[in-house]
């Protein structure tokens, strides 16, 4: 740990403006960009061991390394003080991760030896093509890209978006969702993942959207249309009609990452007012920043608040290690939802103390905020995860109501016993 | 615990509202009342060992029961959805728990022998007496009562509010606090805490203050006058000028009993919602409470917010565990103005599923409201609190801004090694 | 309107305390209580001429007075400053007012003679008695109160509470909505409302429900049952049938007066708290209140909201005045869930400035907080309001579509002309 | 004000996406556009004689339309629907609106017919240059630009940023405040305003600033260093020291016209998400997503709080037509911070509605959302306003403790008179 914040702080952090700077303006190159700081942080990372330090070998014996969900979700935080850059310095950036994930657990020795092996490496990025445009992504049910086989091939039609990693250079090939047996009884066996190189005909990167102003090149997130791409049968992952089996597996996990990643950036952006609070150049009417009004008081507001979100984090992470995700949902479920929103207004605090710099790309507030925005949204809207907390809680009552019961018939009895008349 | 639950679930709750009848309406002799369903559940109590279970053996190796803060916090939770009748069936309840820790910790043989003893026994009650009549009490500096020797005897003089208990007619001592050396230099040295029998000549119980509508009887938080009330010698407790010192050490683990007591009030009120908005007969527009609009994400928010909360102060009570009340000064304050505004949040969302329910006698969620209401204001009101958790922050900043000097410095030299200017 | 405030001022602030220390504590001589110094008021100000001001003329031109709905939302919030004695003074305040409303636009003259006039005189009081113990009365279909013929009388059988007024010694009328044809095809046409003399047989006055621990008596808000109780057929207001109707009728402008009074409220606690944190005796740690922290943002954004909504209000009123209650609905719904909720978060930053005294009798804050949370569950909980006024939104969005498609089609004519091909 | 709806719904919105797809993307060309859709619409307004409407007649009566300001504030609603291009359109963009009315009411004749009429004819842009760098300038005495006289010349240094305009290709001219007499007693008579061409040497763009990711290209907000520019003695304003005169006439109506703006945006997030929740397309689980959770009341808030901002707007705009901006300063600042975070909030649950597209590209959410987030940092931070209302509302104290204490002493005389002993 010690290593991680000690590699952090000397090597990732002063790389993060230079990465920035490294993005050329043009419309174009941009997309075209290798950036060469970030190569030279992977290859001393590598070099230390700081790899790979999302796979936990609890769950990946083969690859993994050695650290439990709830220490790699401390790191998580603290690589989160270097934006984007952090993670993939020590390739532990998303949608890799995931993906890695995936195959690792569930790919053919072959698709391990062609896929995996060079992404553990950090030769290749990748990308997982999941949400679809026009469709109202938040029930799976509702996919319409079409997998099926012709022959020795599988042939895929469809169109998404919001595809990240989809416009890097570096990006060789995509998971790709989508409905192999539309009219199968269950709702949970239509679907099927693929891979698919980056590179074959018909995968067509139409245009890199935009969060906020920000279109996040080179990675970016694409909207993508799949005409007709074949691919050999051997690139169907796990098996027909398991599609649904595998996101599953893959969300539980790293929704809890971009939680604790959350976590960090909320404590960064704390980091930030505070430094910039104290400012002596920043005295107006004669006094310090903090010293005006709810200053103070929002401080210690965001102080409170990241703590406690903290907590919520670590205890679903500590859940995920005893029991695994499918006994976390209610824990991984209130931080989804309440993490982001906690995130949302501490930097918007620190946005408030900076004024129109808090806005501007000379800091990174407003960044982070448009970054953390698409939290509320991505992998299910706030919407479906209170509703499923809610719901969750709502068993309980049948429980309560017989508790309440037995409870009411002592009560009665003490009543009487003490020549009471009862009121209600 | 397991023992705790069963006792609270079979004997104390079906006595809460036979408690509450037995109190009479009249307006004085509901003052002169001693609850034979409560003495009936001491007896009980004490008859299981469920008793003094707040006093921890770890510091008080003479009188205390072998639980940790964390452990006895988890109780305090417990026991809370009992209201006032639990930590009273189990003799943990406020103001005694405070004054038997005072009394263990600095109290003289003889102190202990005569006021200590029966405390423990629960024979008699107690009065702690801090707050005064239009003094701004949060500044302990403000306080006016005077306390001072007279030859063998000493002579206390002062207007007092809010007093919880001086209204039992169980209570047979008050520790009263007051100004001994309100010239000594240091602020914190003028202070002296003096043990008063409740009957002494010049304890006058002038009302009882409401807290909203309730009176809070036969305990009370009553407006007292110390009218030349005259002590030996030998009830000064610890020595002369130590008083700050003695509420210190009283209020830190006091604080968290009550944040988690508030956890379990949420928690309990939570129950009562989930049992409401499940109710067949509360049907409208055919549908349930909890299918219509908002009430499952109330639901789901409550969940979220109790659980978080409740993280807080485990957290906290751990952290006095490892470090006393001292080194968890930063998780007692964060506690103390989170937890009663989630708590206030959760009963007032239950109070509306209710309905017109929700706010008379009929349920225990607005008397639960007025209560936790003061939470935000007794023991330093919230803005306090809000203030110094705010201000310890701000002592991070020197810290972080030479972190970022040191990171800008190699920023700059990785700007120059790859040739670019940096914008800034 | 000068000259209300004259009156307020003079004669009715003053007598506030003194109407309240008039009422016995005693708990059956409370409820026997006609307060003298609210009678010497009510005389002044019927000599005054300041009087039954809430009876618009243009809507009842044979009793009312020359006030339009705006003008007495004006009044209603000045009054409000006295809590319940300025209405009760000016022969102003609910029930009564609605229920005069009720008799003079659908009563027949023997009933007006019988019932309107000695309560336009302020001889007697009244109460309306709708809400049922056990039943979700917030869907109107749900009321099981049996109203029936049975040769030349009508028998009322059920079970009411929350009546307010039913407790007072004043009241001698109580106006009873119940089912006369439960199986009306038309669920707005089973009601009917009947005039019930207060000491008719079987009016079983069972106990008063408390506010947050208030009683309000001499009024009180009753549980009231109605037990075989036998009226002559004249009793019965406008038609059978038509209850639903004299509801709706009597329910839009006193939502408005509601609402109006909730902003006087308001403004009175905002008055309280900046007296006192501009009290010198109120300095801690060398600052007056005012200048600690958040303290000035708090009264910076009572101020606003109250604008605010006040300004909701009188648009409401003026709606009415111009379109009747029917053609301000949207504007009533909105006003009836805003306000109160604005109110009680005004008159909690009081309750937190002034402390202790803030929840206790010594201030009017929490009795007032009290009494407005319920304004948030009678006449239809915020949730109905909510939903309303969001199912009315929503019948605008195929309006909008239609204007869309039309700008759409313009937009790609204009494209095409520019020679620009669109993106989407 | 229908010209001005028909206009806006049949010219102006079908024009807004062909006039961004007329802006490039290359990072150069972007700031050299004149946008041809939006000089079309220029041309067809003007002709109509939808032109200047900001300019009311009654302050500028030789240059002015017949427009009130509450007039022209229900227009700038209208407007706004149509982002930056509806009032650009109708030559009533920010920031030459407010450099107009500073040269019709302070400018010398010459100064008049070289600047303000071109301006008034659309024909040229303007920028108006008061934020420095690095500087807290919410606080106006820090200012540090310098503006002095050599011979016939006046000299300007100064490094400014946020400037709106200066990258626009038909800026011609900058409004520059500065520091002419830094040493003056008065802090209010320090500062002086210059007329700067914009190609006059010496101005430098360095850079534009971002909002959000946005460059808001071809205007933007650029940083500017003036390096001793020099302008004829002709082009000071007004006169030497009267600078802040000139910044408080232009900000008041300024900012009620950003707030009415803000409100039309508000108005058009809540058009757009009432669509989409009805867009039969985006069904989910069987369900419109109004039907989901808490989709209706968000409408319903949304609706509640534009309304009620918006009558506080015009209720200012009223107030400014009355007593002119001077005396509707707490009207003002009300508005100028309940405003901006109202809309931020109906826009964000917008984006919510509408998922990863509310972020994009794809509607104007986040783009609206970056710009107004912006206006609780412009004209004056949040925090100051809200310090300024509250500061102006505790100036009411005296009054109210004078009053208190009349209606006091009435009060003592009732007691005295009802022979009862007062409590307190």
């Amino acid at each position: 740990m010690a290593k991680v914040i000690k590699f952090l702080e000397e090597e990732i952090l002063p790389a993060v403006k230079v990465a920035h700077a490294q993005i050329p303006d043009d419309p174009i190159k941009r997309w075209q960009t290798v950036i060469p700081v970030v190569e030279e942080l992977k290859a001393k990372a590598k070099k230390q061991g700081l790899w790979n330090l999302f796979l936990s070998k609890a769950h990946y014996p083969e690859f993994g390394v050695p650290l439990s969900n709830l220490e790699y979700a401390v790191m998580a935080e603290v690589l989160a003080h270097a934006g984007h850059i952090g993670p993939q310095a020590m390739n532990c950036s998303a949608p890799d991760t995931g993906n890695m994930e995936v195959l690792a657990r569930y790919g053919s020795p072959e698709q391990q030896r062609t896929w995996l092996v060079p992404l553990l490496n950090g030769e290749i990025r990748s990308a997982f093509a999941m949400t679809e445009k026009n469709v109202a992504s938040s029930d799976a049910t509702n996919i319409r890209t079409s997998i099926r086989q012709e022959g020795n091939e599988i042939v895929i039609n469809g169109h998404k978006w919001w595809i990240s990693g989809a416009g890097d250079p570096r990006t060789r090939v995509h998971l790709v969702m989508g409905k192999s047996d539309p009219n199968n009884k269950s709702a949970y066996n239509q679907q099927s993942v693929v891979i698919v190189p980056a590179d074959a005909p018909g995968v067509k990167v139409v245009r890199p959207m935009n969060v906020f102003g920000y279109d996040d090149a080179p990675e970016g997130h694409c909207e993508v249309i799949y005409d007709n791409v074949r691919v050999p049968l051997s690139n169907l992952v796990l098996g027909w009609g398991r599609g649904f089996e595998i996101i599953q597996g893959r969300l539980g996990p790293g929704r809890i990452h971009h939680c604790m990643r959350t976590i960090g950036v909320a404590q960064a952006s704390l980091n930030l007012m505070l430094q910039r609070v104290t400012d002596p150049s920043r005295k107006t009417f004669g006094k310090y920043l903090h010293q005006h009004g709810t200053v103070v008081a929002d401080i210690a507001k965001s102080r409170a608040e990241i703590e406690s979100a903290r907590l919520l984090v670590l205890s679903a992470a500590l859940q995920i290690d005893k029991y695994k995700a499918k006994g976390a949902l209610k824990e991984i479920g209130i931080a989804k939802f309440i993490v982001p929103e906690m995130a949302l207004t501490v930097i918007d605090r620190a946005i408030q103390a900076f004024g129109a710099e808090g806005v501007s790309q000379d800091t990174e507030l407003a960044y982070r905020y448009a970054g953390i925005r698409t939290l509320r949204i991505a992998d299910g809207p706030d919407a479906v995860h209170i509703q499923q907390v809610g719901e969750r809680e709502l068993k309980r009552a049948p429980g309560l109501v017989k508790k309440a019961q037995e409870i009411k018939k002592k009560e009665n009895a003490l009543f009487k016993k003490h020549g009471i008349k009862a009121h209600l």
